[in-house]
């Protein structure tokens, strides 16, 4: 399949030119307000001196890494503020495939395309675990998958699509496999403040060397235009201390630097940002999926319902997830979802609807409707 | 040499712990106040909806690269917006390398230190070509150098560090070398906006598609950390139309997509900064290079005047550009420049000096009293 086009462009102009009113459930763009802070420390920082306008440091600004830090519980050197999770995991990714034996990348199936198209454009060999019935990726199917030429798992949780979300056990046996394997564990977290079940675990309560874990505020603070995310790499003083470094360098040499003025807001949001913004999120968002999910048993599609995140997976009778049906259900159901084919082949049967729109509930009715 | 590691950071420190007041001559950081529609444009931008949050297009805002095409006279279509003139040199030369034939790129001596570190990062063989001694670049210089092998040729223009501005004979030429070797002609184009001579003539006036121009706002508006530059690639009708798609999808894949307030602000001024901004910056640099260069007759030293650009590169008596001198004038003479062996080897006895302080003078009359 080809993933270095991004498909959801496709679904996105059928649905812009269809003839009628259509509920977008396909882009992952959170549609409620950052927090205050994310505004007023940009207005703040327009109104700052020349030298502010100037270079932020290549790894990052210095406080945006402490908070970083102490959000995490580790040190400072161990972090690369990124261009967003993308350059995140492309630092991750990239840097695994240097330094371990090996060209393989596993993922998952259904896999975030932006994962495998990445792995393609390096020249990385692919191989897909298919998650269980439940949307989990067994660790035991990841160990049977993984050999000595794996050098990089890349995990999600909570995760797109599936929204499975991994408890401190599963996370610790995916990090042994990738320890077992001489590979590396990148554990992309970017929407950790998505937990509805309690029960996820960052990879970095694991303490190993052969953990990424990678993240951002696109998600959590309602900004994916500002392309502030970071990994962080493994302690320095281990055996993949290097990792940072070369990372570093990477950065550097291909960005020099990340956008300060974000930067900078997201500094302050981080300092002044309640508890309550961050659970009215996941409050918000766990009323759209009890108001989705009645309407998928009322249409008698299979799902499962998710742990975290912020999509739905539904599989309806006798409408497999192709491009084709998925326009089908623009024009005449007046809702877009994505098609699962987009993900790989374990879900090509099922569509993906985010849930990031404030008309959850009239894309419920019409699939009722459409389907019951 | 090692390019990876940013040099100039070892004087920069060294200069910050030094027991005495040191004018920063290291840095190209404008010292002077971006477009006032940069900062305004910024507070706009906070008080904007919430989907004005989310991702830009992964080329760019489209308002940005319609002015950028109008800027340039070319189809917008041809224009990645990119994270800083980094990001799009990046782009540019390792798009080259994809797609032409052989592995080297050749660089001019002295080098940006950042092409370099970028081209052995991604395995590139390197050829240096020594400049003239009147600091510039002479084509058949180049042209003897270039070979089937040669993949990508990069010419800066006003030059950092020399000061060189190439004519539209000049570039003609390089273009014709690229041509006759079946390699692409990277022409980074960021500081076009401080040429002093008239001369300067954009890659982009000659007609081929074998020219990649980058660029940035980054000198020009005074805003090296906001990250927005660009990439003007050949006609996409042409035999070398790919590469844009090429370079959108490794944008894509690395980067996602650009820093969204810091387009918009961009944009905001590109619409609203009259013509008296550009050349009030150049005014201001005419005058500090006035400053300087009597000063450094007054001292005894070589040096070119620079025709573009925020740096002159000064030869003192008996006084080799080894970074131990450059640490010694900043403990002697309390002025910090850059070694001219952080830029290879034609110009090692060097010392490189940014003009971008407004304590110019204080540095000429430091340096005369010190050598003079």
């Amino acid at each position: 399949m080809d993933y270095e086009t991004p498909q959801f462009y496709r679904v996105m102009q059928y649905a812009a030119r269809a003839d009628r009113d259509v509920v977008d459930m396909v882009s992952g763009n959170p549609d409620w307000d950052p927090p205050e802070a994310v505004r007023s420390g940009l207005r703040a920082y327009a109104d700052g001196d020349a030298d502010q306008f100037q270079y932020a440091p290549s790894r990052g600004l210095h406080g945006l890494r402490e908070h970083i830090a102490a959000r995490h519980g580790v040190d400072a050197d161990r972090i690369v503020v990124t261009n967003g999770a993308g350059e995140a995991n492309h630092l991750a990714m990239t840097g695994g495939l240097d330094h371990f034996d090996g060209g393989e990348i596993l993922l998952a199936d259904p896999v975030y395309p932006y994962y495998a198209g990445r792995a393609n454009f390096i020249d990385a060999e692919t191989t897909f675990v298919p998650v269980a019935d439940d949307g989990r990726l067994d660790p035991d199917a990841v160990r049977a998958a993984a050999s000595d030429d794996t050098a990089v798992i890349v995990v999600n949780s909570p995760n797109n699509p599936t929204g499975a979300v991994y408890d401190a056990d599963a996370m610790a046996e995916f990090v042994a496999v990738a320890e077992e394997n001489d590979a590396l564990l990148v554990s992309d977290e970017v929407y950790d403040q998505f937990d509805y079940s309690g029960r996820f675990a960052s990879a970095l309560e694991i303490d190993s060397p052969n953990v990424v874990a990678t993240n951002a505020f696109s998600k959590s603070m309602a900004i994916t235009g500002f392309r502030v995310g970071y990994a962080v790499f493994p302690p320095t003083e281990g055996p993949t201390g290097k990792l940072v470094e070369r990372a570093t360098t990477r950065h550097m040499l291909t960005n020099v630097s990340g956008s300060r003025p974000a930067q900078y807001a997201v500094e302050r949001a981080m300092e002044t940002t309640e508890a309550s913004y961050y659970e009215a999120a996941r409050d918000r968002l766990r009323t759209r999926i009890d108001t989705f999910c009645e309407a998928l048993d009322a249409a008698g599609a299979a799902y499962t319902r998710p742990d975290g995140g912020f999509y739905v997976l539904a599989r309806f009778p006798d409408f497999p997830g192709t491009f084709d049906n998925a326009y089908r259900l623009v024009d005449d159901a007046g809702v877009a979802g994505m098609p699962g084919a987009a993900f790989g082949e374990a879900r090509a049967d099922w569509l993906r609807f985010s849930l990031t729109t404030p008309r959850v509930d009239t894309a419920a009715e019409r699939l009722v409707e459409y389907f019951g």
